[in-house]
């Protein structure tokens, strides 16, 4: 461990020069290298080989940890005192992130080869490299009959959620972005991004448009507790959410309502539900930001698995769009729910991030494979064509 | 890219000051954060599901990548310019190294999780935290009948292959280790460390010990080329075997000879590769070093698994003892076969690491687990109690 102490001094000052550019999207915060979590989280225990699964999944949910590596994850088993549980799942592979123009993807292109099966270049949503619109696995879904969600704690328009439903050179078009809702019948989307939709250049109303498809909006998910059919739409911030110290329970209550509407639907269901800022603490060199968010994602995976296991027809899957900050958990106590990280970048890397599955079809997720293919496997275990 | 550019440049200085103490035991290098391949390796290209194995193995290759992580294995895909012979292995896990008295294990308490299913301290070979000796899972093999190997780049009395033989309360102790080789039935072993069997403070000489006991000792593989059966001992170095740039395919013919010998016995073998130099590219911060030993490690579980697919009753098991470095591929080139790393440290971390399977009750090892659940999971399937 000597080396590695010298190295946690020396790592602030480096880092807080060497990622200036690359944080400049993300709000400025003090580097932090140790997190000592004080909130441990109860978590399934299920040994799910014995779970009699259906033969094929009738739903699938996809969870993304944006930038979540494997030592996220094991900062996460630290800071949780040994267990997660993601632990849960026996079906695990490695995705390749390279994006069609970059050894190291940003989170459009990794974002758009998950959604719609096909490499692109950095910065592009749901179109390929020449602009040509593709579809994604939520279109085809819904194209199908299947009821559709996005849930993020970034702006609903930010790179991942909006790789599933729209189709825009550049990720920053987020007003452009937001229109693309409108082309889609997508029953629940639930995220920030309200300005995207309501504050525009083009002046139009798009929250209002959404209410005369038939769309219940909200901007409190509270206000929308009782709404448990329909078309839903909850904008719960002008445009990111705050970070997990301040936003409570949003994802888990999100995830949970967008669940509840969903699976209403007798021909099935799609729903991405993104641990978005997981990547924000990386990119920051925050070891509490990224551990935290990783703690309040497992929660939620937690919920989706605690929902699969007694629906038995739902996959569910949990990636990554790509590693960020090129994270080490160089030392911690997992009694003491301690970890000490170090970051070689402020940045994203190229390694290749971990796949999780659980419930129908899980076993198909071993290997290593292209991050296309988690789109070809869903694809096959629904059985439609593109 | 930008911040990792940054770090690149920075990366030098901190790590030279700050590995200093943990690169005591390894020779100086310069830290090398760019590798370009120039001898990329063919690959088998199986699909490992169509293969008819047995349901239960005979035998059991354990390869052992030393400090390999994730991104190590991924730095050699890059560098093979996208292909691996471990991409051919479906069932994939994740093993948690946390020694008895340490977050960080060294690869004496790794080796000994490993080879005998009990967490220790850092630092004791086969042996558990209060000095009780341990059976390792080759001891088991033996005294059940089948034959057994190892095989290594670095003495065989280091910490990984001695775990399997020996019982020592200090991975020092060199010449106690090689002793420990007299008091088991051990069939092949071929590594560097001649000058601890040899030139000892006991003066015993233990080759010469080794030869009354029926071994063919030799110092020279290629002199050692027509022995295909009975007791083998190779010892290739005085002490470890060079890098991989110097001792050629070293690594490949030793398994290779292992193979061929301890497959001739009728109830099975059992037998420990290891890689020890990826460990030791990654403690110098020197992607070249690392990923070359990366390279050539995938050479041998290429052959051992064509061995797996011709034999159907051979498990392979491809893991590592821990993480070193802290290593991230920020960079590269796929088509060029170039790797741009960064390090974290210049010592071990505490993340897990990946487990590969392939071959009769390979899908046992999918899941997260502790490092002993490698062994329990050996022990089980071979059908044996300790």
């Amino acid at each position: 461990m000597i080396a590695s102490k010298y190295l946690i001094g020396i790592g602030i000052g480096v880092f807080l020069f060497g990622s200036v550019k690359a944080q400049e999207n993300y709000k400025d915060k003090d580097t932090e290298l140790v997190f000592k979590n004080k909130q441990v989280h109860e978590v399934l225990q299920v040994n799910v080989d014995e779970v009699k699964f259906k033969k094929k999944p009738k739903n699938i949910v996809l969870l993304i940890g944006d930038g979540m590596g494997v030592d996220h994850i094991f900062a996460g088993i630290t800071a949780n005192k040994g267990q997660l549980n993601l632990q849960n799942f026996k079906s695990i592979g490695f995705s390749k992130t390279q994006s069609a123009d970059d050894y190291v993807t940003d989170s459009a292109a990794g974002g758009t080869a998950l959604a719609c099966g096909k490499k692109t270049s950095n910065g592009s949503i749901g179109v390929d490299e020449n602009g040509n619109t593709l579809k994604s696995i939520l279109e085809i879904a819904d194209a199908n009959g299947l009821a559709t969600g996005l849930v993020s704690t970034s702006a609903i328009t930010h790179a991942t959620p909006a790789s599933f439903i729209a189709h825009q050179p550049k990720r920053s078009m987020y007003e452009e972005i937001a229109a693309d809702f409108l082309k889609t019948d997508i029953d629940v989307f639930i995220g920030g991004g309200n300005s995207f939709f309501t504050d525009r250049k083009d002046k139009r109303n798009l929250v209002s448009e959404l209410k005369e498809k038939g769309y219940q909006m909200y901007t409190d998910l509270d206000a929308a507790a009782n709404v448990n059919e329909g078309h839903l739409g909850v904008l719960t911030a002008p445009e990111h959410n705050p970070e997990y110290t301040q936003r409570g329970d949003m994802l888990l209550k999100a995830s949970d309502k967008a669940l509840e509407i969903l699976s209403k639907d007798k021909d099935g269901f799609f729903l991405m539900i993104e641990g978005s800022q997981i990547d924000w603490g990386a990119h920051q060199n925050n070891v509490s930001f990224l551990t935290g968010e990783v703690l309040d994602f497992d929660t939620v995976i937690g919920e989706v698995l605690k929902f699969a296991l007694e629906d038995k027809e739902t996959l569910v899957i949990v990636t990554a769009d790509h590693e960020t900050g090129g994270f080490a958990v160089v030392g911690g106590d997992i009694n003491k729910g301690k970890v000490e990280g170090g970051f070689v970048t402020g940045h994203h890397t190229g390694c290749m991030v971990p796949v999780f599955a659980v419930g129908p079809g899980a076993s198909e997720f071993g290997g290593i494979y292209e991050n296309t293919e988690v789109f070809n496997k869903m694809l096959k275990l629904y059985g439609f064509t593109k």
